[in-house]
């Protein structure tokens, strides 16, 4: 959807801005392109702290019961075993851990990994806008998050590493690569669709960062598991239904170390919701079904949750709804069948095909 | 913590502001109180656009590609089986929509569910902060989330209906019927931490208030079982070690319909995390090595996550970390031992109790 519009602007265009530039951006195509750098005292100024990186200011004085509350710990106590002993404490003393952020020749180098929410921008939190309002370099993966990565100032060095017609531009290794190489020069903002750290590859982006010797920092989001569900009026736990809900990466995908154990995820009832299962979503059907679920249990298929395209239609797991386009989000069990936010609300909900 | 505060506050104070008034609010105090109303014209102008009744400008016109993209559906087709049948489209026109929330004498009302997160004003979502802002009654539940309350017009009217010194000022009907009450008549705020619909009462709250005639509307926020291990650097989902997480109500509740079945979660395996959990963690570590899962399991316990007295302390299944002050987020997995946003970070992490 994006390569025509960029084509467009593109063709009358002088100076076309970074983002412009990818129809399908290779590592080589990057490397040979120099990157636009604002000053670094503009840059300096600009630049929002991170989510881990704040303290509110102290107003602990003022609380009358302060003796009786549990002292704030904030060193590393492992070695006292009267200050809760082998148990590691993870908060660090401010200045250390803003040291330890200054290793690329005095200016702080890092990358932050921001959870943008399910798409709608009305969805960022404060700190996520923060970030892109100040950013100096940002990755990002679809078209489909152009609203978003539009916040970022004009200055600002746009990659979009993602998914375009289907193709992935860069391989997973290359993001990596290409996060480590920026992030060891420039402060970098990584916009994760949802959360960094929910079915998406947040947690491998970060491991290749630091094995390499960048920090890293996370701004969790709104991930589509909860996201989209809510846009669709269902609670995803009501005591009455349901205490647990599984998310599962529904990508049938080689790398993973052990696939998602369909069968016991059934046994354990309750909520599921499926993330990037769209294209397998009739063979975990199956699954659950032989793993006990009920062929009438409920599902829901949310597709482009909070955007302005966004469906929703319901089944049952022997009657899935129709195809989406993506993204998609499964959400399976008795709740599916819920929508709490419809204007023909009646509190006994009846399936689309009972 | 608060009671101190707003003692101190009440005592010099002409005209206390709603919320420094209930020390230990009944039902009965409330319906004595004549409420603060401001004038009309200001609550409408000031009232923000809810989640689900938001609509970007249409900026399709442009896409070269549209006529081969999927038509955007509003209208219910459930009688059209050429249209997708039997499968229901949930989003509505938005004029039908609007007009079911002008029940109440020509005025909109309704009561907003609205994930505030897990306690950091920074982790609010814009949609969240603009409906704060505007609001014209504010329900919430505990002390702790004040910072986020002060956010609201000082002309806005403050019910705290939770938990102060382990009493919980109102129960779970009462607060219901509250809101059923206010919303009938004016536009609610209803403030939830984390998310409304992941281990918060906000569904049942949502059925009650359809129940009632009263519409409803979620804005969702990002749940402590994403932002607690975001907040400790631990990756729920990280294709090498985790492709599910399972997030358990871990309050044992005798109105659970079915308590969550521990065993058939630990052989699920993967991430697994408990929120409200805190009182029982001992027990239900118990029950997940009777599962199967190995006693050497690492454990992450994170309190006051994203808050100024952060917490985290390791151990394992067997060792547990010690009890840290509410509220508490339990991960259980490998990925529990990771914390990809250490200054400290080695890409093997050794355990706290190994």
């Amino acid at each position: 959807m994006d390569d025509g519009r960029a084509a467009d602007r593109g063709s009358g265009r002088l100076r076309p801005r970074p983002r412009d530039l990818q129809p399908a951006l290779t590592h080589a195509h990057l490397a040979a392109r120099p990157a636009p750098r604002p000053p670094a005292d503009a840059a300096r100024k600009r630049r929002p702290r991170g989510f881990r990186d704040r303290r509110r200011p102290a107003r602990r004085a003022r609380r009358p019961d302060d003796a009786r509350r549990p002292r704030r710990r904030r060193g590393d106590h492992a070695d006292d075993p009267a200050r809760g002993g082998r148990d590691r404490p993870v908060r660090r003393p401010l200045a250390r851990r803003r040291a330890s952020r200054r290793a690329g020749g005095g200016r702080p180098v890092s990358v932050r990994l921001i959870g943008v929410g399910p798409g709608d921008p009305d969805l960022l939190t404060q700190a996520a806008l923060e970030a892109i309002r100040g950013a100096e370099v940002v990755v990002y993966d679809r078209p489909s998050m152009d609203p978003i990565v539009a916040l970022a100032p004009p200055t600002a060095e746009i990659h979009c590493v993602g998914l375009r017609r289907k193709q992935r531009a860069l391989s997973q290794d290359q993001v990596n690569d290409l996060l480590v190489e920026l992030g060891r020069e420039r402060d970098v903002v990584r916009l994760k669709s949802g959360d960094p750290f929910v079915a998406s590859r947040g947690g491998e982006e970060a491991r290749a960062l630091r094995a390499a010797g960048v920090a890293v920092s996370v701004v969790p989001g709104v991930t589509s598991a909860v996201g989209a569900p809510a846009a669709a009026g269902i609670p995803l736990m009501i005591r009455q239904l349901s205490v647990t809900v599984t998310i599962v990466d529904g990508n049938a995908d080689p790398e993973h170390a052990v696939p998602p154990p369909w069968e016991a995820i059934a046994r354990v009832g309750g909520t599921i919701v499926v993330l990037t299962g769209r294209g397998s979503i009739r063979r975990i059907a199956r699954r659950l079904v032989a793993g006990g679920l009920s062929p009438k249990t409920p599902v829901a298929a949310i597709s482009a949750a909070s955007r302005d395209r966004q469906q929703v239609l319901r089944g049952t797991l022997e009657e899935l709804p129709a195809l989406l386009p993506p993204p998609v989000t499964f959400v399976i069990g008795e709740v599916a069948a819920l929508d709490l936010t419809a204007d023909d609300y009646e509190d006994v909900v009846t399936y689309a095909h009972s």
